[in-house]
């Protein structure tokens, strides 16, 4: 098992590793290249585009880039900077430049962190035409007064903003998001991971022999673009299908997990990820939605305001080595990536087995004796247990509350719970509440204002 | 006072003493008798009769069991265990046998506990046709290879479940319920102690001149199987009418009180429970509903999901002597039992005094001066709570809150705030308010699901 | 900056210092002058009159009293009580006495503080006939048997209560009350520090430029009797526009801040002045709704129920100077009464920015960047704040929530908000939600029985 696992997060690190030299941006053919990639081991991924020039919401589908060579010529004629060393050194979208200038003149276009002087930084310019480069703060104060020659041989044209969608369909159409994405070029904890769990999960739920209840819908994208492109076109349909979803980021490294909840606070993705947590023994902590992130921003905006949080590690903006070259594949391990992935699956087995059941014999206790689920004089420490998670179930189970609710109020993990429950509908005590269909059930489109519950406005 | 406090003590401790040695199960002549002689305490008790072979719910009444004489002797001839020295010796509701045995053999049936050794342990098999002995483990040790022989002259026979049902009318249909069971043989607190004080607090109600305002009903039943006969005849009934309910049992050790809740939490049974424990001053814990326990678990299924809890000194399962043959007369003391009669008589004042009242000058503050009911210049401390008092009935008794609900808020115990509403209403400054009867008031039938309180279903 | 305020404070204090020595009762030419002298700041006060013998609600309008002259002589001739010393000499409201009386029978109608020696003690006896004395405890040990002599030179006839309204009028018909009295002689914290900060917020208000959003209504009145009188004629208005009020009473010492919950515990009153305290920096406190205490227990009156709290800094009752002559004008400070002064301004500032406002754009994020709202690369720390509360502001901002809700979501104070959603209208990212008027919005007449927050009725 122990072996087993090392080589399932060995792959998911060498998956990292074949995608962090692409030069990838939030369209273009690094960004379809890497889904080439994640596709052999997530399965076939649904192409989903969006031309240059469309408008998705208040937004306007940039055009594709793709840079062949970048880099900065010293008065020596050394290349101090070059895009062979590093997809960071060219802020990402750069236009295209050759141009001599002083170095007085290309400071306006560098970027270092006096902070972090070792580290190249991360810099994008999507939506405005400008050009620049990143280096550590040691080379930049490095650099020699004098003329200075300067390339980015780049192309902005005229494309498709891309994405992948997998779906795994269930017996019932309410589904699960796992949304990650994929622009960012060589950084691997932010954001390598997120999409080698989401690919690695895709597998593993496609190789199950039994059909899922719910349906999964796995979204490679680019970020904030992707989401919001993604949300213009399909939307209304995740609206009304979505039960639980999950921003997958910054999953790689070995912190401790975070988890941060939809803007409901209470929604079925957050009770079930903060369930898992709870009875998983993993450090963790949980943190209140704010509206500043990744792409729960979007699924949380107040015109959608969906069951969706994210489930991650460290998170961005919070480890030293966030949007840096720092943020390395050395900084994300095989253990990790396992780790994670794990914990996305036991997510996904508790939202598998969270069905909302009812007792066919709400008046006094069924008799359990009669029906051999009682212990006879005498009895061990699991059969004790066993008989309280099934008056618990029995108590509890009245078609107002899933099975989650009831594990968090008597205090039991879910997967404990679970196969009690399968005993008791075996033997009809317990039967499928009515009417919890995806678009139907309090756990997928009950909308509050969130007021009610977390603001005051008497 | 005192000396009349160990005297009423002292006659319970007696009436356990009384009942002590009988061997009772959940149906046949010892139980009868129980309810003799509790009766000449509590009152008339009026019989309801299940007859063996009739169908409660799920479950199915057993036939009457009685054991004249149990044994088992040594291959030296020695009667190493008898009935005659302990009820607990035989397996309650053991079919009839006359047989010669090897220890080996024996073994199978027999049950003692390591842990405790000097303990003999209590086992009954009520639904099963089995027979055993239960001894201590130190008797076990010692017994020798060799041919046994073992008798137990019972009888299974058809007859009936019966309960015992005293009911003190009051003003109100709306009732409050003090169930207890008194089906264990010889142990005293779990189960003496429920039925003495009942049978003694029926005893003091029947006492008092007044009629009360509301209905008192006592139920002496075996445990689990007469909770369930009586709902299934009277269940509907209790459902409109009840207004709290309470198990007794565990209530003749000194430790501390023990509150269990009902399933919803904060019915009126928990709010005067809690508020009776909270401003007693006692040493007690108040513990959240589990569907584990005594007769709540059928009072609280989720059909009838009735305001019931229980009030308890040292809980079931808690305690070491429990289920033992330790849970004798020395565990339960005069004192104790006195003094949870008296939690429970405060208690019963309290639902007395719970009335829903109403202010009828709700636009500002009535003047209390030109009422006598301000203290002129001056005035002392006695006066000045009164005066606080008065403000927060006249205040908050809007015809939302019950007095309970108003003493809750204003921190103060109900008996105390009674008699100035009692003022208040001579005055004609609080009155009734309407419709609060037994099936309309908010107190008594307002079911919402367990979960929008305790679970959460977004 | 300092001086002007050390100024304002200086002349705060002069204010209370002018209107000190006046023998103020709670109707008389005292109370009538304390107006006249209160209007010359505060701007002119319209006096409503309430005559002696008029019913309001439950009481009775009492009679004017005035008093020219009181003492007591000693056996040797001395005048060794003397209204000419204190206001505080003779009790308020006392019938005219003149009479000869051994010093036993003159002890019944005396009052001292054996506690507090050095006091002299406030008491009133509006509603009884009686006459008496109020000295310290001091001199009335040292009074030696014999004849004394006694003399109440008052007057007690029919007129009117009086008390005097300025309002100062805004866009909308909501309304903030601040309401204050003045009926109280020779102290300055209880009471002259609540009209002296009345009279100058509502100078300041008055000084403003722009018309107010809300508007808001001054009113300065004989406690109690006042109140009372106010509601019976104005009350059904008020409860119809009123968004939120406070008893501006006790402002003048420099203890820490108090605030004083209305009866519904978070009423718009209770949100905006804890959030100002929350954020002020300044040392406070908050505590829970009481009846008993000043006017919030009329306006908190079941009947009216009105969004009306206190906030205060040490609180009547609490303090060892209070209603004694010790409470002077050494006891309340110029920095104090301004820093009070201060406090409610800000409140006021509070209550202006609490519009309700919606997101135009409701379905993802509104692109910042091409509206110049997003900081190019790089962008200092006030600008990544400033990008923040964009954020929230936009997702927050659904139509069911005010600014002060999504400023306590936020953690961050209104104040500071409040500009960045102007910026934000001004782009047409946010307008403000409909049907939020006076008598509409939820802030202002979302009255539910108390108990369905504070108390429990199941």
């Amino acid at each position: 098992m122990r072996t087993e696992t090392r080589v399932l997060g060995g792959k998911m690190h060498d998956l990292a590793a074949t995608l962090f030299p692409m030069a990838r941006s939030l369209a273009g053919p690094a960004f379809r290249e890497t889904l080439d990639v994640l596709e052999r081991t997530a399965g076939p991924l649904e192409r989903h585009r969006f031309a240059t020039g469309e408008r998705v919401f208040d937004w306007v589908i940039p055009r594709e880039w793709s840079v062949r060579e970048a880099w900065i010529r010293a008065p020596d004629g050394r290349l101090v900077v070059s895009l062979a060393d590093s997809t960071l050194h060219v802020v990402s979208h750069s236009v295209p430049v050759h141009a001599h200038m002083t170095l007085d003149e290309l400071q306006a276009h560098l970027h270092s962190l006096p902070g972090q002087p070792h580290a190249i930084p991360y810099r994008t310019s999507y939506y405005r035409d400008d050009w620049g480069f990143c280096l550590s703060d040691i080379v930049r104060a490095s650099l020699a007064p004098g003329q200075y020659e300067v390339l980015i041989d780049a192309e902005l044209r005229p494309g498709w903003v891309e994405l992948g969608e997998l779906v795994i369909e269930g017996e019932s159409e309410a589904e699960v998001l796992l949304s990650t994405y994929c622009c960012h070029p060589s950084m691997a904890n932010n954001e390598l991971s997120g999409p080698v769990v989401c690919a690695h999960l895709a597998e593993r739920l496609r190789e199950r022999s039994a059909r899922p209840r719910l349906t999964y819908r796995f979204l490679f994208m680019p970020e904030t673009i992707g989401a919001i492109a993604y949300l213009s076109r399909f939307g209304e349909r995740l609206r009304r299908s979505l039960a639980a979803g999950y921003v997958v980021t910054c999953v790689g490294d070995p912190g401790p997990f975070t988890y941060k909840r939809s803007r409901r606070g209470e929604s079925l993705a957050d009770r079930a990820a903060e369930h898992v947590l709870r009875h998983s023994g993993a450090a963790h902590r949980v943190i209140d939605f704010v509206p500043s992130g990744s792409d729960e921003r979007q699924y949380c905006s107040p015109g959608f305001d969906l069951s969706v949080g994210s489930l991650m590690r460290s998170m961005y903006g919070t480890y030293p080595e966030y949007h840096t070259s720092l943020d390395d594949l050395t900084l994300v391990t095989p253990a990790a990536l396992e780790e994670s992935l794990g914990m996305y699956e036991r997510l996904v087995n508790v939202l598998e087995a969270n069905e909302t059941l009812e007792t066919t014999m709400p008046f006094c206790e069924p008799q359990l004796s009669s029906r051999g689920l009682y212990p006879a004089l005498g009895g061990g420490l699991a059969e004790v247990q066993r008989v309280h998670d099934t008056n618990w179930l029995l108590n509890l189970c009245d078609g107002s509350a899933d099975l989650l609710a009831v594990a968090d109020r008597a205090e039991r993990p879910l997967w404990e719970l679970a196969p009690v429950a399968a005993t008791l509908r075996e033997h009809g005590l317990l039967h499928p509440a009515e009417a919890h269909g995806p678009t139907s059930g309090p756990s997928y489109t009950n909308r509050r204002p969130w007021t009610s519950t977390n603001g005051r406005l008497r």
